[in-house]
């Protein structure tokens, strides 16, 4: 499956070819996980409306809930001023996160030295 | 300044020792943009409590609103699960995108293919 030229130009990918995607829930605004795209998962991913991500781990094509159920399926694909960035408004089926956690930024707080606002 | 050793050790960098940072305003849950940090930049946010960047183009440091004065003040840093990718709930004075939108996510709709849910 191609990517429609149009997008394929506006695209800036890093040198491996592929672009950071943000995973949003829809209707919370939860930010669920950051994953990485090629042309072809996000050829894949707005034909068939379920995100599809590129496993730079296992070097493979990624049907988000293939294996464990919890599919995303997407309300809304954006990509941001200087096409390097996607943004992805999901509807996430279960846990978004491989821990279990709701969202993968559940777990793990960085400390704000003192007062964070003027 | 140097980055806390037990946060530094938690990292998983990019080839070029960076990591991707996704800054969500904290109330009403919009997705602002993404940007990059090394070591140092997220040193200086967590203890400035400022959202200060990598710029991957202008190969500098970049105190988000020096020039703009379009600042992000802090209210919350997390690491995902696996260490790769930072989140920052801010306050966004003005716009976060250059380009005057509120969101660097406003401009550019991808087309989905037919319905989007089961």
């Amino acid at each position: 499956m191609s990517l429609d030229p149009a997008i394929a130009d506006r695209l800036k990918r890093t040198a491996d070819g592929l672009v950071p995607v943000i995973a949003q829930q829809y209707d919370t605004g939860e930010v669920l996980m950051l994953a990485w795209m090629n042309d072809e998962a996000l050829a894949r991913t707005l034909s068939t409306g379920r995100a599809t991500y590129w496993s730079r781990s296992r070097q493979e094509m990624w049907a988000k809930g293939d294996t464990s159920g919890h599919v995303q399926w997407v309300k809304d694909a954006r990509l941001d001023c200087d096409g390097d960035t996607i943004l992805l408004q999901v509807d996430q089926v279960g846990a978004a996160c491989h821990t279990g956690d709701r969202t993968c930024f559940d777990a793990a707080v960085l400390p704000l030295a003192g007062g964070t606002s003027a």
